[in-house]
């Protein structure tokens, strides 16, 4: 039995993730839980008033005329058929839910570059021994952080204990960001211009759609490598694979795909010498631990709203729409 | 002309790597440079006072009866001919002169296996997609540090940095060890005994020899990584190789090799795919960079001999007799 009183209106979260038996029993002191796909669990729409996702359907959305709160499993809230949302729903992303994970996979990525690790690695594999071509140092290159969220500001501490000069790019001033310099939007050339290093983790949304351009990676050092861990279409896809052609020095170290459900139409990127690639499981997609910590800051976001308290990571609907 | 007053001793330092022009220059200050190999330069033996290797001949060592010094370019001093280093002639390894360069390749080792990234750029590579097993965190796994100079204490403080658990193991204790916990000689047991990560940081020596056996990484978590930046044979070669066939889920990332000179007789090791390989180029060997800068503090530490101050890394004869 549910723990909230029998006078009260009954109120109703729609998940379309599976949720752990301990999450669910969280949730159900407080609302009734409806998981997507489960046997017998029919629910009227219009009686969501929280959808906890996952995968969403414009269709369905449609139909929830009641809906107060979209809560994200995700940290990035790019998926979403923003054209199906109406302004009066609140939206909140996971962001921060994954953020050590991801930090994790960009220092992978920019390490497995810098000191050519799968190169190395699956040459020798193939029997072949010889040491060719030069390794670069972390240790005084200068990083660019882009976007300075939960993910960058730990890129940029870890980078701070390898002793790198850490510049920041970001939206706004918080004024404790982890970084020797801040460049504010609209500043982007200067922050790029002679980087060594750049790691994008900012979220998808009509600000940094193509932000990365041809002209702006021209900014950075030849030697330079750039890691996304954030979402492929920030940067232009003809323009890294035309600069990463030209320029053979230059590294690109991705996890994040422009035709995750195509991947063979990645095959011009990939193949490239000068490409490191892992295929989207930075965040949740490769391990049980984080998804599970990710469904668990999720739920408790939904649980203050519940509550009535007041809820973290609430995006704006003109960044997206 | 060098600098030295006419009326002094003539002092030699004959150097078996070839040194740039300005640090030529710096130690002409003190003595003549006779570098090996150099067309017309004959040095008689006797008249050799510092030794700057590199790779030395043993027979040529015999020779240098007035030897005060051995200066070693390398970081680790295992590969001199000790059996022909009289116990009077003073040999210093070159210990911290890449302890930036090779921290960063235990890291790229450590993180291409937590997150495979040489895995999955291989398949990738070859046109596979799908995402198969699970990653692995570093933040709040406990990691195990062998040897805390300066390459572990580096590997130490960016541990820290990733939010791991730091434990050492030191041959004895300075008090500003950058470790939660230390474990001293003769624990080494109880230090490994549930480490989810270790990275060997040691000499060579006769102390370290055949430390790591099938009884000790049996101790470790099944799920562990062994990372290997210090010299090979610190761990038993029969042993890694049987205990990471029964144990797929654990492995072994390395940059270092029992038989360098012939590399096919390691492919039994590098062929399993729980082995993630470099070919030793941690420290100077693919970075001209990094070679520069060993050479710097090699020529330093000479340049002290020379001018009567206390120099560095003295290793103790006792520990490689």
């Amino acid at each position: 039995m549910p723990a909230y009183p029998a006078w009260s209106v009954r109120r109703y979260v729609y998940s379309t993730v599976s949720l752990p038996p301990e999450l669910r029993s969280v949730l159900g002191q407080y609302a009734e839980v409806v998981e997507a796909g489960t046997s017998g669990a029919v629910l009227d729409p219009e009686k969501v008033e929280v959808l906890l996702c996952g995968p969403v359907v414009a269709e369905e959305l449609d139909k929830m005329r009641n809906l107060r709160l979209i809560q994200c499993v995700y940290a990035g809230v790019d998926g979403l058929p923003w054209g199906h949302i109406r302004n009066d729903v609140v939206v909140a992303s996971n962001a921060g839910s994954n953020a050590d994970a991801v930090a994790e996979h960009a220092f992978a990525l920019l390490l497995a570059a810098a000191k050519r690790v799968a190169f190395f690695d699956s040459r020798m594999k193939r029997g072949v021994f010889d040491i060719t071509g030069e390794s670069r140092m972390l240790y005084g290159r200068r990083i660019l952080v882009l976007g300075l969220g939960a993910i960058g500001r730990r890129v940029a501490e870890i980078a701070r204990a390898f002793k790198m000069r850490v510049t920041g790019y970001a939206r706004s001033r918080r004024g404790d960001e982890p970084v020797e310099e801040l460049h504010l939007e609209g500043e982007l050339d200067k922050a790029l211009s002679g980087a060594d290093y750049a790691v994008i983790s900012l979220p998808l949304n009509k600000h940094t759609k193509g932000l990365i351009t041809y002209q702006r990676l021209s900014l950075m050092s030849r030697q330079g490598i750039l890691v996304n861990i954030g979402r492929a279409p920030i940067v232009v896809r003809e323009d890294i694979l035309r600069f990463l052609r030209e320029n053979p020095t230059f590294t690109y170290a991705t996890d994040v795909w422009w035709n995750p459900q195509n991947m063979r139409e990645e095959m011009d990127l990939i193949a490239l010498p000068n490409v490191v690639s892992t295929p989207w499981i930075a965040g949740a997609a490769s391990s049980r631990e984080v998804y599970q910590e990710m469904l668990r800051t999720a739920v408790e976001n939904v649980v203050r709203y519940l509550k009535g308290e007041r809820i973290q990571n609430v995006v704006r609907h003109e960044d997206y729409k």
